[in-house]
């Protein structure tokens, strides 16, 4: 079982490195989302060690991403270009990219300009994401890569004495879903 | 005396407004620093509160801020599209802009873009920018409104029993030359 620790960490190398140490040797997680518009140094702490790695924001899932993301530079959307450095630094085989599930045709274009790379994709559930569509358009060619997360229709799910049998039953009818159809996109 | 968290959050607005409520309500800083990467949402619940602020990075001090701040959109640099927004989003006059000393030349442009905005000027000291340009460029007609960090050059300054009187040292000829600098830029 791999662990995020999502804290959408960006800065200047020196400090890069001690939110990486704190996030991977001292919070022990295998990975961590980062915010690259600091660039290069900022991603590369937590990319040192093969066996942890990044999810560099590209797409996020909520209304303000329209603000920077979608921003044209030479013809194409900020958030391809992030995608694309996001690639070429990934010679460790240690970087992901957060994909929101609110935005499927950008989601289905992204994975074809990074066809082995993990997507970590939120936005399912309180946010209104579709998991179905998710899946679909965010898996690799195995059907595989794809890391969809939900966390406030979980945890959230109650708060009276019956929180362990309703997060329960939300959480394995989003998997159900998304199994499912993960099913079809393997075909 | 203003306290400012420089987390340089960002997250989406039910996390952004938590992280505020953790630095303002918890730590009790006057201000903190903000990626704007995700945009409006992320930076809101930062500036409800008319007497507390948040700086937005807009070009950062750093190497990596080559790989997306310069980018070109409409023909102006991202990091401009950040600060005109940031400047429209504004109307509790309580978003400060983050301008590396690194950049003189930007800086000075950033500064005529937003006349009236507080900047926050790191990059003095361990980092290499220069503190004469940086009040020169930086402050407002008024002489003020930049806010010139060091933190590495004076913390790092000594770690022997020498520590209070060296970084008092440096840090107070860091301010001098700061300080004769703005006298002659409000002239």
């Amino acid at each position: 079982v791999i662990t995020i620790g999502d804290g959408k960490r960006g800065d200047i190398g020196n400090t890069a490195d001690m939110y990486a140490r704190s996030l991977m040797d001292g919070f022990k997680f295998t990975a961590a989302t980062v915010n690259a518009y600091m660039g290069e140094d900022s991603v590369r702490p937590f990319i040192k060690d093969p066996d942890k790695g990044a999810f560099v924001l590209a797409l996020t899932s909520n209304p303000g991403a329209k603000d920077f993301q979608y921003l044209k530079v030479r013809g194409k959307p900020l958030y391809e270009h992030v995608a694309a450095k996001a690639k070429r630094w990934n010679e460790s085989k240690n970087i992901g990219l957060v994909v929101g599930a609110t935005r499927p045709v950008q989601l289905k274009r992204i994975r074809q300009l990074v066809p082995d790379m993990p997507l970590l994709i939120p936005g399912i559930g309180a946010q209104g994401g579709d998991v179905k569509l998710a899946v679909r358009n965010g898996c690799d060619v195995h059907g595989g890569m794809a890391l969809i997360n939900a966390s406030r229709s979980i945890i959230y799910s109650s708060s009276g004495e019956s929180f362990a049998e309703t997060a329960r039953s939300v959480a394995g009818a989003l998997r159900d879903d998304g199994v499912l159809r993960a099913a079809r996109c393997a075909r």
